[in-house]
Parts: C-alpha cells; sequence; structure tokens
C-alpha cells in the first residue's frame, strides 16, 4: 500500500533565474578547484566507511548534465563512482517493471552513483511520448517517493538535481551542435522531435517537482543558463548534501600501523 | 577444442626501460591535449558508427593504471565510454565460470569498454595466491586468447596495456600513498600482502606476456616510472590501435539536412 509523503511545496521552474552568473574564470577555477577537493573528501568517506549515495539529473536536452557529471566526477577515483547513463530501455528491459533495471544500477557499499536521466523517464519522456498508460505514469509518482524514501531510510542519500535552461538557451545550444562537427553526435532524430515538446516537458517537469520534491530526497533547481555557475552550484549541492551527518575528515591511518609498513617497506627494498 | 593461436615472441619485461621520460610539463601537457583531441575523435567514430573496443590494463599495484585510464577518459562522454574496475568476485560471481563476469562487462554497440584489471586476473592474481587449480589457470592462456580472438574477428579491436615500474620505484609510490592521507584509502591490506611477491608476479607477467601476446591481441609493455611518459605512451597505443582500418574523419552531418534543422530550430524559437 502507498503511504503518503508529504512533499515540499515552492519549487516552482518559473522562480528562479536561469541567468545567474559568476563573474569571471578566474572565480569559476577557483570555487571549481575547492569543490572538487571537497567532493573528493567525501568520496573517500564514503569508500572507507562503506557508504552508498545516489544522485540523479534530470532536464531537457542540452541542459547541461553532462557537463555537471564531468566535473563531479573528475576528481574521484573510478572505484568508488558509477556514471550510469540511462538512455531508452534495451528490448528486454522493455519487459520489465521499469524500476527492475535501475534497481540493478544502485550502488554497492563504498560506492556513489550518478544517474544521467533515471527513474523519472517514466514520468518525462514515457509519459510525453505516451510509451506507458497514464494510469502507469499517474501511479509512477507515488511509487517513486516509496522507492526514494527506502532508500533514504536505508542511509542512502538521493541528491536530485534539475538544471534549467531558457528555451531560448536551448535552441542555441542545439544550433552550437549542429554547426559543431565535434558536437553534432548529441544530436538525435529524437532531440529534433522533442524542439516541439518544450511545453510538454515544461509542464511536465513542472508536475514531477510538485509531487515528487519531498523531505527525504528534495529537488533542487540549478540555473542553468551559464555552464560555469551551473556546475558549480551543483558540486555546491551535492557536496553540502553528501556530507550532511558524515564525517568526512580525512580518515587518517593509525600512526603506528602506518610506522609499521613503512618500516616493512624499506626492508623489502633492502632484501631485494 | 582450442585452436592454437600464434604468440608473438619478443615481449620482455627486462627488454624496456621503465624510467623513460618527456622532457618537460610544456611537452607533457602539448602531447596530452593532441592525443585527447584525437581520442575524442575516435570516440565520435566508434559511436557513430556502432563500433565496439576494448581497452584491458594490467600491472602491478601502482603502475599508474588509474592515471592512465583517466587520462583516457577525461575527454570522451560517458554515453560512449565505460570503466570496469576488476576487483575481487562477488560471492554469486565465485560461483561462475571466470568469464561469465567480464562477457557481462563487454562493450554494446557505440561503446569502449576500459578494464581496470580483468580476465588476466585469472592468470596473476589468482595463480599466486591460489585462487584457483594449477591445472585452471595454465588452460586459461589458451582460453584467453580463443575468447580474445573472437572479439578480434567480430571487429572489436582489444588493446591490452601493461605499464611497468620498477620494485624500488613501487615502494616509493606505497610510501607516497602511506604518508599521504588523500592516497592512504588507496591501501588495502592486501597491497601490503603482495610487497613480499613482487618476484612470483614478474614471474607470472612473464608468462602472461609470453602465452597471449597474439597476433589478434598483442600486449603493449609501457614504460612506468614516470607518470607523464607513461600517460603519453598509452594514449599514443590506444588511439593507434583503435584508429587502424577506422574512418575517423569527423562524420559530418549531412549538410542539407544540417540547414533544415536550423531553419527549424529557428522557425521554433519565433513561434515561442
Amino acid at each position: 500500500m502507498t503511504r503518503s509523503i508529504e512533499t515540499l511545496t515552492g519549487s516552482q521552474l518559473g522562480d528562479i533565474d536561469p541567468d545567474q552568473a559568476l563573474r569571471d574564470r578566474e572565480e569559476y577555477k577557483y570555487l571549481l578547484d575547492k569543490l572538487q577537493e571537497k567532493m573528493l573528501q567525501i568520496q573517500l568517506a564514503y569508500y572507507t566507511q562503506g557508504r552508498r549515495a545516489v544522485i540523479v539529473l534530470e532536464g531537457t536536452d542540452c541542459a547541461g548534465k553532462g557537463g555537471i557529471i564531468r566535473r563531479l566526477t573528475q576528481p574521484l577515483d573510478v572505484r568508488g563512482v558509477q556514471v550510469c547513463p540511462i538512455g531508452a530501455p534495451s528490448a528486454e528491459e522493455h519487459r520489465q517493471h521499469y524500476l527492475q533495471r535501475l534497481w540493478r544500477r544502485l550502488p554497492s557499499s563504498g560506492s556513489i552513483a550518478i544517474f544521467d536521466r533515471s527513474w523519472y523517464g517514466r514520468v518525462l519522456v514515457e509519459r510525453i511520448e505516451g510509451y506507458c498508460s497514464q494510469s502507469a505514469w499517474q501511479r509512477a509518482y507515488a511509487e517513486i517517493n516509496d522507492f526514494e524514501r527506502m532508500l533514504h531510510d536505508d542511509g542512502v542519500p538521493v541528491v536530485k538535481l534539475l538544471p534549467v535552461i531558457t528555451k531560448v538557451e536551448q535552441m542555441r545550444r542545439f544550433e552550437e551542435r549542429l554547426r559543431n562537427p565535434r558536437k553534432q553526435w548529441k544530436i538525435t532524430s529524437e532531440d529534433i522531435r522533442n524542439w516541439h515538446r518544450w511545453d510538454d516537458y515544461q509542464l511536465a517537469f513542472q508536475e514531477m517537482l510538485d509531487k515528487t520534491s519531498t523531505e527525504c530526497a528534495p529537488w533542487h533547481l540549478i540555473p542553468g543558463n551559464r555552464k560555469w555557475f551551473a556546475r558549480i552550484e551543483a558540486l555546491k549541492v551535492v557536496t553540502e548534501m553528501l556530507a550532511q551527518g558524515v564525517d568526512i575528515s580525512v580518515p587518517l591511518m593509525d600512526q603506528k600501523l602506518m610506522k609499521q609498513a613503512i618500516e616493512m617497506l624499506h626492508r623489502e627494498l633492502k632484501g631485494s
């Protein structure tokens, strides 16, 4: 039975200013360094303490999800982080419950999973394209809230980011992708179909915010028109949320153990 | 039935000079930029042409595999590359054929899979620690050759890299990890146990080279004592091998289609 989960109010797409910007490249570099250092420290803590975390990125095409993910993962060790791009389901996945392929990708002990799109596909692309029935996507809001609360109750923070760009900015980025041979591959015919769907997506995003921004797993809107600002903002939110209730002070090795290990190492070297 | 696969001769651990170095940081930066640009171009080609590739990294602890993987993947899009760290098998994987968990991780169309350790665990750690019977790891050389030839025959290049460091350099890096709080987490008790296994590993690496450096999938020894040199060398090998027989010239979009798309985009903007 689905229990009712209290959703937060006040996350309105229209309330944020997507044009917020940093002062300059200097400020960007400075903040990026500082936040990436903190991100590494957090990963250390999660890894050594066997914790798990889930980060979810949703957003329109060209919203800058990829760039944010790159800055999040750059400082980390591949052993402690996994990026899960969630595209169209495979033929086999298509025959399963929509949460099934996502359960399979949840992180193991010591690992942080970053979902590039996620279970929210149910109430976004699947809703808009009619890939599932209306009753199915309407039911999904509560199912997703339950799912995320289960994770939360198991000690797994679920950090949800929604970079928000304007339609004009999206079109600007599409044009850039079209004109830049290095970026053309990122455009699919589905993207082009989506251009006509802007309003449908805005509606679906707003309903998603209204129904799934919960105490356990609130949505974080990221002003997205300026890429530097968006990346810094995303890193701020993620580092702040993941550090909550976790001792992220660097886990110093026992000093005696360390000395012993170094002595052993030196003996090993002399012997060879 | 295992067919005999001709192995190459001449890959001797002792033949390379692990101390080879670049001139300076300038040279490193210059070459890194150039090679990463090429790597992105290759990924573009693999993605758009639906090709698959496998890159394998083996090596002693501290050999620099992680650093190499980071430089290989930095320029790429997460949708077209997957890093597969292969550690100790899970309880379930332990009950399966050793190749089973690796088959599951082979890349799909358009994707490049990078294995941070691999099926070679069978003839390295499993051999040395006695995790499998002697007949099992001895049988594995031919099984692995067959496996890699199957991939090769299916159009999947298998690029195998072995960064080689000296024992003195390994001990130096261990000490650095021990003393640096940011790196201590990378040391496990298994690593410390391995310090006594240096000679066993050298023997196992050499036998691996002798028996699995095939025409289809030769091993590439990477001088590893100097990290910059090793990374550049690895990128050179990977870009060269992946580009063989593949048209990596940037796939320009059909110009007429592009114009149409941009016009549609502008109409879309005006209408909104």
